[in-house]
């Protein structure tokens, strides 16, 4: 790994603090007083409100977006879990760096910088010019025989994310979206949201990049076995990483910690990326307030693990797609949100006349 | 009125064709070529193929954004049917020319032009800079005591529709937006949507700007009595948008079918907007492959009005504020669907393994 650690992961959730409430009541009023009926703009002022917040009644700074795609490889494809070849992981990665994937087009049509970041991919991408090396292990090990991750692997993992968080704020980043490649990683975000939230795992496993009944009906019956393996016992935040978690999802991990700590606005993507987030709510409860919900994933865990964190999504597009695209997608809507916030005239300073009722 | 009429309304409904349904087969074909699980863009991939129907195939021209917004008073406002006094609907024309109404702020975020059009404003607004003066009359008669409008009105502002279609088509426009304002116009759409779909008033009436619990039961027996008044017997849509509709509802109404006619992509608002294309395509089936459903209203009649059309919003976002609003938010989905469609590699190009189920 070329890249150099520069925090400490305990540090990093001793320094989140979620933003004072006294934001959220001012952002209220200044709501009330623009020109449209009250609360007309739905969820666009929970959005505003919320984003005022977390940037404490400061917006001088402009939108500054950025998305980090964070790719790994799981051993638990040795179990026949995706529609997909392992060795795809790899494929998109270089699609990322040829800018030829949905995340790519994205990215550029709303003026977000694009990251790519290897955490664990089964193949040698050392020296291709553009991607950020963090290469903790070639894949995570299979979880249905040992937990995925060492406790060292894990921590490695999370640094990546948290170096990149790092190299975000650096840059002036202040919305971030957060998202991943890694054939195999519904199977292990349902395993994750099954240990987090006790659901079976015929409700938490969906048909991932496509399989078929029958291959669902295999995935399903892994869930199983892998949660009953590791999780007998309700288990906390560290141990479901560990034992489930990609490496790329300890990534993401580190890097919605590290994010949150520096006070940047959240996008979270589908459902990997929202396990992630779980995760890290549930090692710090701070990091919330600083949570999108980019859009609702196709994948039905998706909507337990929302429900769990007490989300509701911007877009319901029926994407499964991840990359991150369904968070970049999202960001128009919230910058819209923010900007409705910023520069609407108010009642008063158009002389509009207010309800009679 | 300072607009030229340049069209007549037969000859527009008679020159509408639907896009040939050989471009949504050609669309799925190269959907399912890219570098993405099949069908795993969602609703993205349906945008993209109807966009790609709408075009012809031709994807050359840079895509040109535009949203006009109608205004005009509405004679029903006398029986007190809005939380708002009607002089807002002036008020806020002047907000929309100064800048400072959300959509203002929408249309510069995501690069829309904004064309602001006078077709029934119930106030002296000539030679304001920047104001379409396409005024009919000042504000629509009372429909509880006789029919909305005059034939001649209805023609007027159809006209005025038309015409602006024109000059967008004219300007290169090829993605337009239709919206509105006018104090009172929910009540117009709640009638509308009853005579249509022959839903009970209560069924399709909403608190409009923001009633209380008794100005919405005056609003339900007002739009009952209206409904009762002029549509014992089924009607169809010109008596109908001759009745109930406004002045700025039937120049939406023109604009839609123009639009139609010259193969724009037509994004609706939300309540008020998609009543004048369902009354577009009540005259002339042919326009309903050209619109889009740019989001879910808070009103209730909006969900019927949706269902009727056999459409689905792009967005939810418990938004009820007209002005096109909801449609030009939407917009970056729309252009994300079609950038994704122009512009991800093909797993052939890209040299990426298929599903092996």
């Amino acid at each position: 790994m070329n890249i150099e650690v520069q925090t400490n992961i305990e540090d990093v959730i001793a320094a989140i603090a979620a933003p004072p409430e006294i934001y959220l009541a001012q952002a209220r009023t200044r709501l009330d007083s623009l020109t449209k009926p009250l609360g007309s703009l739905g969820r666009l002022e929970d959005l505003a409100a919320q984003w005022f917040a977390i940037r404490q009644g400061n917006l001088t700074a402009p939108v500054s977006k950025s998305v980090y795609v964070f790719a790994a490889d799981h051993g638990i494809t040795a179990e026949g879990v995706s529609a997909y070849p392992a060795k795809v992981t790899q494929q998109m990665v270089l699609n990322f760096l040829s800018g030829g994937a949905a995340i790519n087009v994205l990215a550029r049509l709303n003026r977000v910088a694009m990251n790519v970041v290897d955490v664990g991919v089964d193949g040698d991408l050392f020296g291709y010019a553009g991607l950020l090396d963090g290469k903790v292990r070639r894949g995570s090990r299979n979880m249905l025989r040992e937990p995925a991750m060492s406790p060292e692997e894990v921590a490695a993992a999370l640094a990546v994310g948290l170096t990149m968080a790092e190299a975000a704020h650096t840059k002036g980043t202040n919305l971030v979206a957060v998202g991943e490649m890694g054939i195999g990683n519904t199977t292990a975000a349902s395993v994750m949201t099954a240990a987090l939230t006790g659901m079976p795992a015929a409700l938490v496993t969906g048909k991932g990049a496509g399989l078929d009944s029958e291959g669902y009906l295999r995935k399903c019956q892994i869930v199983e076995a892998v949660v009953k393996n590791h999780f007998v016992q309700p288990a906390g935040p560290r141990k479901i990483l560990r034992c489930a978690g990609g490496l790329e999802i300890a990534a993401m991990t580190g890097m919605i910690l590290g994010a949150a700590r520096r006070q940047m606005a959240i996008v979270m993507d589908g459902f990997i990326s929202t396990a992630a987030a779980a995760i890290a709510c549930g090692l710090a409860p701070a990091v919330r307030p600083y949570l999108f919900a980019g859009h609702q994933s196709q994948e039905p865990g998706h909507r337990i693990l929302l429900a769990h964190l007490e989300m509701e999504p911007i877009l319901d597009l029926q994407m499964r797609l991840g990359e991150g695209s369904g968070a970049v997608l999202a960001m128009p809507v919230l910058e819209g949100a923010m900007r409705l916030y910023q520069e609407m005239a108010t009642f008063a300073s158009a002389g509009i006349s207010g309800a009679t009722a």
